[in-house]
This record gives C-alpha cells, structure tokens and sequence, in this order.
C-alpha cells in the first residue's frame, strides 16, 4: 500500500522531503528501500546531501544504490565525492556491479561542461537488421533502465552510429518495416569535447529530445538528454550575472552557501577593482593644476565616469549576449564598431544637451558647460567603443567574455572619462585656470 | 526522389535556407509545396521572416499553410502580425479551417508570457474507459499532429483532466490493462496564468517533457512542451542580462536590431541614470568648503564610489539570482540583512586595508589615509546593504528586480557614498579644514 502510494508521488519530491530528514533517518529509509527504488530519489539530492549520506552509509551500503543510479548521475556522484571516498565507492561498486563501474570509467574521461560530461550511456540500440516490431520489443525490455526511449539508436557491429528512429517513426511504420527503412542517417553528432553552452544551443534550435555523441571513428559515445540540457543553461545564465558582477561563480544557493565562501568568491574581485581604480587618483593628481585653479570640475566627476560606465555596460551586455548566442563572432569588430560609433553620436548627442542644460541652470558659466557638455560626449561614445570591443578581444583570445568585463570596463572608462575631461578643460578653460594661477602665485 | 532528400534534411535547416532567399523565391517554394509539408518549415522560420512571406503569399494562399502550423506557433503568428493583417489571415482562416481558427481563438486568450501563452491544443487524449492497446492506437493515428506523444492525457466526458499515462508506461504494461489501472493521478497541472519563469523552473526541477494547463474546473487547456521551454529559458536570461545593464530587452540578434531600436532601447535609461547622478553633483557642491580647503579629498571620490558600486552589484546579482531560482524570497529580508553586513564588515576591513596602504604610499598624511579607509569601511557596508535590500524591495512592489537595479544601485549608492565621505573629512579633518579657512579669509 506504501508501495503504491510512493509511486504516485514523484522521485523529485521524495528527494526533498528525504532532503528535510536528519542524516541518519534519510540513510535508514534508503536501507530500507531496494536498491532500485532507492537510486532515483537519491540521484535527485543536491550533491552536498549526496555525500553526506554516502559518509552515513557507508561504501558497503551506499554501492548497491549507486550501482542503480543513471550512469551520468553516478558518474557525477563519484566525481564530486572527496577523491579518497570516491575511489573507495568505485573499488566496491567493481566488485558489486563491474559494468556500471566501467561506465563510470568511460564518462569520467571527459571534463564535466562538455558534452561528454553531459552525456549517459543509458540509451536504446539495435542492430540494423531487425524490423519495426522487433525494435518497439527492444524498447520495452530497456524501458526500465534508459534515459531516453524517445529515439532508438541504430550500430553497426563495431559500434558505429549509422542512423537514429524515433519512437514517433516505429509507431508510424509498418510493423514488419525493416529499421533501415525508417531510420534517419542525416544525423546530428557531437563530439565529446563540445562546450555544453553549444549542446544546449543546438539542442533548443533543433527541438531535440536527445542528441547523440559520437567519437571520431563514429563510435556512439553516450547521449545527450534535454532535461540535462535545462540544468546547463540555467547554471550557465546563473555564472554569467555572477560573472558580470565580478563575483565567482557559486554552485549552491544563497543561505546554503558558507560565509568564507561568499568572503573567498567576492574579496579578490573586490580588491584587483580597487587597485585599478588607484589609476584614477594617479591621473587626477596629475592634472592638479588645473583642478586646484577650477575646484567646481570636481564636482561633475562622478556624473560623467558613471555615463561613461552605464553606456559601457549596455553596449557590453549587448555584445555578450550576441556572442553566447553565436549571433556575433569577433571577426564582426569591424561592423561592431562602426554601429556601436553611430550609436554613440547619437546618444552622446542626447545626453550632452541634457547636461548642459542642467549645468546652464546650476550658473557655473558657459565654458564650463561646454567642458562638461563635450566630455559627455566623448564619454558616451567612448563607452560604446571600449563596451563593444572588450568582450570580443576576451572571446578572440579564448576568455569568457563574461568574466568581470562589465566591472573592468567601468574602471576602464573611468580613467580614460577623466582623461577626456581635464584634457578638453584644460582646452576651454585655459583663461579661467591662467588668471587663477596668477592670483595664487 | 527529392521529396527523400527533403526529408532527411531536418525542418529547422531548411527554414534557415528558406530565409536566406529573396521573399519572392521562398514564396515561390512554399506554394510549390503541399501545406503540410510547408507548415512546419514555414513555422520555423523568425516572426519577421513569416510576416514578409504572408504579405508576399496573400492571406488566402498564407492560410491552407498556417492551418496546418502547430496551434501554439499559429497562434504567435496571428498575435505578431499587424493587427489588420492578422485579423484578415484569421477570417480566412475560419472559412478554411474554423477548427484551427478556434484553436487560436482560444489559445490567443492568455498574455503571451503566461502558460496559456506558450501551451498548445495539439495533444492525444484518451477516455478512462480504453485500454492500453488502444491507447497506443490513438496515439499512432495522432502522432502526426500531436507536438508530443510521450504523454497521453485521461480526460473525462466533460475534459477534465483525470491522469496522465506516458508512452514508456503504455510500452510497459499488458495490451489488455485498463487506462485507469496505469495512469498517474497525482498530476502536476499548471493554471493558465502561471509566469513562464515558474512553468520553466517546475520542468527543470522535475525533468518533465510536458506539463499540461488547466483550468480551475481541472479542464484540459492545453499542454506545454520543453522545446518551447528551453526558448523561454533563453528569452529570460536575455531580459534579465540586458535589464541589469540598463538596456530595454530587445528580441532580435544584434545584427538583425535596427539603429533607431537600438538609440530607443537605450537613450532613456542612460538619460535617466544621467538626471539621478545631477545629485552627486549637488551634494558635492553643498561640501565646497571642505573641497576646497583640502582639495586632494576629490582625488579620492572616483576609487571610492565605484568600490561602492561594485560591492553592491555583487550583492544584487546574488540576490537577484536568488529571487530567480525561488532560493530566496523578500520574507527573508532579515536573514539576507544579516549576512550582507557580516560580509560587508570583513570585505570592508580587507579593502580599506589595501587602501589605506596605498595612500599611506602616497604620502597624503594619516588624517587623509583614515578619511579614505574610514569611508572604505562604510562604503562597502551600504553596498551590501543598498545592493542586497533594493532587489528584494522590487521584487516585494510587484517589480521585475532585475530591471536596472545595478545601476540605479551604483547611482544611489554614488551619493551615499560621497555623503559618508565628505562627513567623515569634516570629522577627520577638522582641523585642516580650519586652517585653510582661516588663510583663505
Ligand atoms: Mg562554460
Ligand atoms: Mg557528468
Ligand atoms: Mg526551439
Ligand atoms: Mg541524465
Ligand atoms: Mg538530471
Ligand atoms: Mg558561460
Ligand atoms: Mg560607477
Ligand atoms: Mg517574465
Ligand atoms: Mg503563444
Ligand atoms: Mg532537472
Ligand atoms: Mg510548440
Ligand atoms: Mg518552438
Ligand atoms: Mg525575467
């Protein structure tokens, strides 16, 4: 009767609720359990609960439960566990299951954000000799175990993916209907090295289910499947706002993430920012003459080097996504930069005349306004071309364009703004800073 | 001979070739075709590519091809085209097909981000009453039209939703087994009105390929499918990087992107951001006597407050991130409160360190070096404050948090922290303030 009640609710949810036990109650339950109704709900535990239970259990008791995890899932697992208990866990799990440990093997080869990280050796194969009845009885028997039933995946004797069936197809199909008949041999394959953000890409424009990888000589790997998919881009969007804001991206959710963690991802961005921005004490130091002869320029500072950045940061932010995206590559800085100079006419345009209009209303003199007025100007448009023109330079030479480039950027324009500003006020306010030298001298 | 060709080419790339010919010739194609073979390519093609083609094909020939597009697709067509031209293709449509003229009546009732938006009415639905071998044969003459056939819905006579039966269950059980006897009733159904945030994080948590709507007498809507889920998942991240840095979400590649979009998408928020900092530059203004009587303090202001900025944009993006995931909520105000300051103690402790090394180096005396570390201190507190707290305000007025809040943060926080600054001169400097009066009257 629990039986049948266990059923009805869903592994994902007997893994929170299991989640909310004590780490002795949740390792009773999963004793209780068979094995093969324990793997699906332990494989749904964040990793941290994962390995505590497995400490609690012990290699002995936790191996039969591992032996029965999906094998993406188990590989995962060992992988995350301590090197010491992982290695331990993959001993017994030999000696329990050697098939399942050697599949750990094959799948641990690859590093974890590639497909080949990604990807399960639980999927459908036949043969290509069988008929459309023979293939749906396959599908039936493995049903249990794989990941996907939704495409059966057609090998040759040594292995080679020669043509993929949906479910779909086999239904459609005669019963008596040879496979190679039905099966689709324009076959989209990736390689076990592609980068999981190109997996998800192609996964979402093709409305694939699932995608096989395959190896140079054509040899299925394992497969890809969608809701694996999810996770990446979900974790992938979550590393780039943290990266945007110069935080290291963290694995686990705000209140269970520990103090020095959040210490140790925030304080090196933190301190590399600060030190950049000493430049901006250097320059203006550099120019206190003029800042000394004029004290009213120091007051529209902060305005002008937070233009600069805002505009920066749109013009980044655009950039970025049109990379993840794969809609600009940085052969394109050419076209990049003639729209982002446009763009940056226009709107250094605009907000100049906002400026000045502000700074005729404060009183503070004509060659002033035009101080600030050009330097806004310039700003803007400066914004716009150090904005779009950084995040191709990082992906050209193989960084994440993500990385704190919004942060660097700011500190950037901040000490290229105030160039700009004491230079064109050193040129509009020649007279005003030589009578004041006068006066003090 | 061609038509086996066209078949191993998948849809989504012969929409890609399709749009790259001129209007003209791709009508031509399409009305080459037979409608169904037409419908899913053309369905696949980008809004403004299907809007050109319905303009360039006439609503009448349009129609026999959109009747047979998905009903979710068919539905987004109709709602982007121009009003006129939609309500044109709709009338034609009904004399074609009123079946999928109602459909779209139908699904066009819900905002285009809700559930309802992104469900379609292109399932296979069963009565309790069959058994499973007949279900298979439902789901045989349905697999042509349905946009999944992994699940099987039961409905009653009056379309409620009984339970859901997945194709790998059907494939499990005896032939003769009652529908009844199989399916799920514990069913995870979405109201019509559920965020399409909220839709993508439930089918990621549970790993499901479909969920289905309905409404609040349990009738069957609709159904929503992961291949439209992973776009939402892509759309959001899109929204949300480009609102963080203060641009207006644009839906088309950065090339496709007109000049004019672009100066609209981002000249009010920069001209926005430009009006608040007018602020710095009264508060500024209002400490001139402390300005001017030390005026090394400007030197200081740019590496202040965009330490300021940059600690408050790692708290937002955390929290922001937080709010995304579900992992924190605005109830946890204190909670987060707590944390936020702790950290801001130690990070603020370890930056006014390097800071005050630094100006120690340069030689501007200790009142300066306490002044400028004093301030590091604070800043970086109301940083994690300001940053942490703003997003979880937004949120709680019903707001996106992620609209803008980073640099409307970095501007508040710009003048609260050139307020604490000049504050802690008055205090720290008294003295040399004092004097510089006296020599100056
Ligand atoms: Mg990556
Ligand atoms: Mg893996
Ligand atoms: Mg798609
Ligand atoms: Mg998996
Ligand atoms: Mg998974
Ligand atoms: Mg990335
Ligand atoms: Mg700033
Ligand atoms: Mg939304
Ligand atoms: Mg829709
Ligand atoms: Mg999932
Ligand atoms: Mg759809
Ligand atoms: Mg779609
Ligand atoms: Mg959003």
């Amino acid at each position: 009767q629990i039986g049948a009640l266990l059923e009805e609710i869903h592994d994902e949810d007997l893994a929170d609720l299991l989640g909310m036990l004590e780490e002795h109650e949740a390792a009773l339950i999963l004793k209780t359990l068979k094995p093969e109704e324990a793997a699906p709900i332990f494989e749904r535990l964040d990793e941290d609960q994962q390995e505590a239970l497995v400490e609690e259990l012990g290699v002995e008791n936790a191996a039969p439960i591992v032996s029965e995890m999906a094998a993406d899932e188990r590989t995962d697992l060992i992988e995350a566990l301590p090197e010491e208990v992982g290695d331990n866990l993959l001993e017994t799990l030999e000696k329990v299951d050697p098939e399942a440990a050697a599949e750990v093997e094959e799948l641990a080869k690859w590093p974890e954000d590639s497909a080949g990280g990604l990807m399960t050796t639980d999927y459908v194969s036949v043969p290509p000799t069988i008929t459309v009845a023979e293939a749906i009885e396959r599908i039936r028997q493995s049903s249990q175990d794989a990941e996907t039933i939704y495409y059966v995946y057609v090998l040759s004797d040594d292995d080679r993916l020669l043509g993929i069936v949906s479910l779909r197809d086999l239904l459609l199909a005669a019963p008596t209907d040879r496979i190679t008949d039905v099966m689709t041999e324009n076959i989209f394959a990736l390689s076990p090295e592609t980068d999981q953000e190109e997996v998800a890409r192609k996964m979402a424009k093709y409305d694939f289910a699932a995608m096989p990888v395959v190896g140079p000589d054509r040899k299925l790997l394992g497969v890809i499947t969608v809701d694996d998919v999810m996770d990446v881009l979900t974790q992938e969007q979550n590393e780039d706002l943290q990266r945007l804001a110069a935080v290291e991206p963290m694995a686990e959710g705000y209140f269970q993430t520990g103090f020095w963690t959040f210490i140790q991802k925030r304080a090196p961005w933190l301190a590399a920012l600060l030190v950049s921005e000493f430049i901006t004490g250097t320059v203006l130091r550099h120019y206190d003459e003029i800042i000394e002869a004029v004290s009213k320029l120091a007051y529209y500072v902060p305005m002008l080097i937070s233009t600069g950045g805002n505009t920066g940061s749109q013009s980044s932010s655009l950039i970025i996504r049109g990379l993840a995206v794969g809609d600009v590559k940085p052969i394109d800085w050419k076209r990049v930069m003639v729209r982002e100079v446009g763009q940056g006419v226009v709107l250094g345009l605009m907000l100049a005349t906002i400026g000045m209009t502000r700074i005729y209303l404060w009183g503070d003199g004509f060659p002033l306004m035009f101080t600030v007025g050009f330097t806004l100007f310039f700003i803007v448009i400066m914004g716009c071309t150090v904005g779009s023109m950084l995040p191709l330079l990082l992906r050209k030479l193989g960084l994440d364009p993500a990385t704190s480039s919004t942060p660097f950027i700011a500190t950037l324009i901040d000490v290229l703004g105030i160039l700009i500003y004491l230079n064109v006020a050193k040129l509009l306010l020649a007279e005003v800073i030589a009578q004041a030298a006068k006066t003090v001298h």
